[in-house]
């Protein structure tokens, strides 16, 4: 292992960043200037910023630094298309305690630089730094988007189509399960097992998340503008409230259009928690939320991955989840980390 | 005092943020959805990204939130000027652990939202999240410039003009100075008293440093265009090492050019060191360092609060400080940290 304190600070840098390959042409100049130069000409600019912090949104002990790279970023690219824009750059920011290694730092970066390449994202800045306790990862995206496409929370229109992609709660018991399983690791329970067969879909949906840049380019191919969007990090619950308000519109949300994977409800029954509770305030799903008017169905229901979940409509009806049964429960915001509470 | 689990986070941010106001017309759209929207036609867009960490760029014993909110900002703007830039937006994220309460974020936020109204800046994006341990303030400024006007670090050419803006090894006395009383604060020393009397200049330049935007209007004024420019963070020794090498030339300073203030002399004399080791490996000046042709030595010398320092040369004869009785010292980057050995 090579100690950090082995390079001086350029040194690392260099080290770290020798095989980042810039790849856009709006990407003038990269790392080695105070700042990234980027180049837009007809298109906007859209730019989003991410702390990660040890201890608070990972835990070393199960997930690994590549895949914490990965997902750094992955996160960043999410909130681009969630404007309906597409990632081009990122400037990454490390603070590393002398726990960790050259070693780990390239482990962190290579996840970085996998999901640049899987997404065509240049990296344009870095810094790294010492830290006196933990890991901290700072992300700044830069996207560009065309200004007519662009897709704000606040649009949503009364009628409008609620959509969402993929499946919700995934991630979420994903964490429950790599939570167990880390009890089992510490030796604080007795008889339980590690076991991971028949569930490596959530634990990738909660290790190595990916971005809906597919549904964009869907929604780019089929001529939807979506009225409003946004990506679902914090469950959607809290997401529709944050549409709804901003929009001063209200919804109806059917729980039994809710997307829920099968691993996802195995997992929930086998711990004996309620996997609409998880789906509706999970997070970590970044799945895309959207709605779009009513003249879009036809093609909505040819879309790949995006369901109908429920409807917009007056502010006067509140937001609501309609039950199985037709009751009505307003929707809640769990704030943050109340499902980790 | 308010604690900061009595806001959810939405709240916390709301509160945080609501006094913001927008003032760019490239400003479409600041907080309040995924990303920001900035729109630029014939600019270009400059991004830079800064993460401080508690106990390692700053001390709360010593320095006042508001102070720190203030640096936090400036030193991001001092990355975009050194690009002969105009900072226009910050995105700010914040780690805070639960012995920070509401008002210490308001006093951090008030410190940057000074700067930003300083500067003519606006906040387009805002991030607050627990942290287990200590403050972490990540910030990411966006700027633009004119596509000709933008000064990168590698245009030295030989015979150019080396200046420096202002003086050097105040901000890393203002340090010393800092570091001395916190030590009899904590009783650690017996006789000696805080005394800050005739030292405010260099106290001022550690706890609320300035940009150095009036030296990038005055250069925009006299059309002097610097063929390489950066800002003096890590001390002048270090940065004319990046500008030498980026550029392939070499240089000449003289050490009686260099200019220093004099409540930074007199506090090294006090506390037995010597200055102009300060002035070239002490950090955090933000004063610029450029080079430009000869031909302009005539609109240089017109310029306020500029000093030539020395002459690039060829890369072959080095970059040398020339001492007071003409002796050659090669210059030495100190690396990370070196002098808070």
């Amino acid at each position: 292992m090579t100690q950090i304190s082995e390079f001086g600070e350029f040194g690392l840098i260099y080290h770290l960043t020798k095989k980042i390959k810039l790849t856009n042409s709006s990407t003038v100049k990269g790392i080695g200037d105070d700042a990234a130069v980027l180049d837009y000409n007809d298109k906007q600019v859209l730019i989003t910023t991410d702390l990660l912090l040890e201890g608070v949104h990972f835990d070393l002990v199960y997930v690994p630094l590549k895949h914490l790279g990965y997902k750094a970023a992955v996160v960043n690219f999410s909130d681009i298309y969630a404007m309906n824009g597409h990632p081009k750059q990122i400037t990454v920011s490390l603070g590393v305690s002398n726990r960790f290694t050259v070693e780990h730092l390239e482990e962190i970066y290579s996840g970085i630089l996998l999901a640049c390449k899987n997404y065509g994202v240049d990296v344009v800045g870095g810094d790294t730094t010492a830290s006196l306790t933990g890991l901290t990862i700072s992300i700044t995206c830069i996207g560009e988007a065309e200004k007519e496409k662009i897709v704000y929370r606040n649009g949503a229109k009364g009628n409008d189509l609620i959509c969402v992609s993929g499946n919700l709660g995934s991630a979420y018991m994903g964490l429950q399960l790599l939570e167990r399983e880390k009890l089992v690791f510490e030796g604080q329970t007795g008889n339980i097992q590690p076991d991971f067969a028949g569930k490596e879909y959530i634990l990738e949906r909660q290790l190595k998340p990916e971005a809906r840049k597919d549904i964009i380019e869907q929604l780019a191919k089929k001529g939807i503008q979506p009225t409003s969007m946004m990506d679902i990090s914090d469950g959607l619950s809290s997401e529709l409230i944050h549409i709804c308000k901003q929009s001063n519109v209200g919804c109806r949300v059917y729980e039994d259009k809710i997307p829920i994977h099968i691993q996802a409800a195995q997992m929930a029954e086998e711990l004996n928690m309620n996997i609409v509770t998880a789906a509706l305030n999970g997070g970590e799903d970044y799945e895309l939320l959207f709605t779009c008017s009513i003249d879009d169905y036809e093609k909505i229901i040819g879309l790949k991955n995006v369901g109908i979940v429920g409807h917009i409509t007056k502010s006067e009806l509140g937001m609501n989840l309609i039950g199985r049964n037709g009751e009505e429960i307003p929707l809640k915001a769990q704030g943050w980390n109340s499902l980790k509470g």
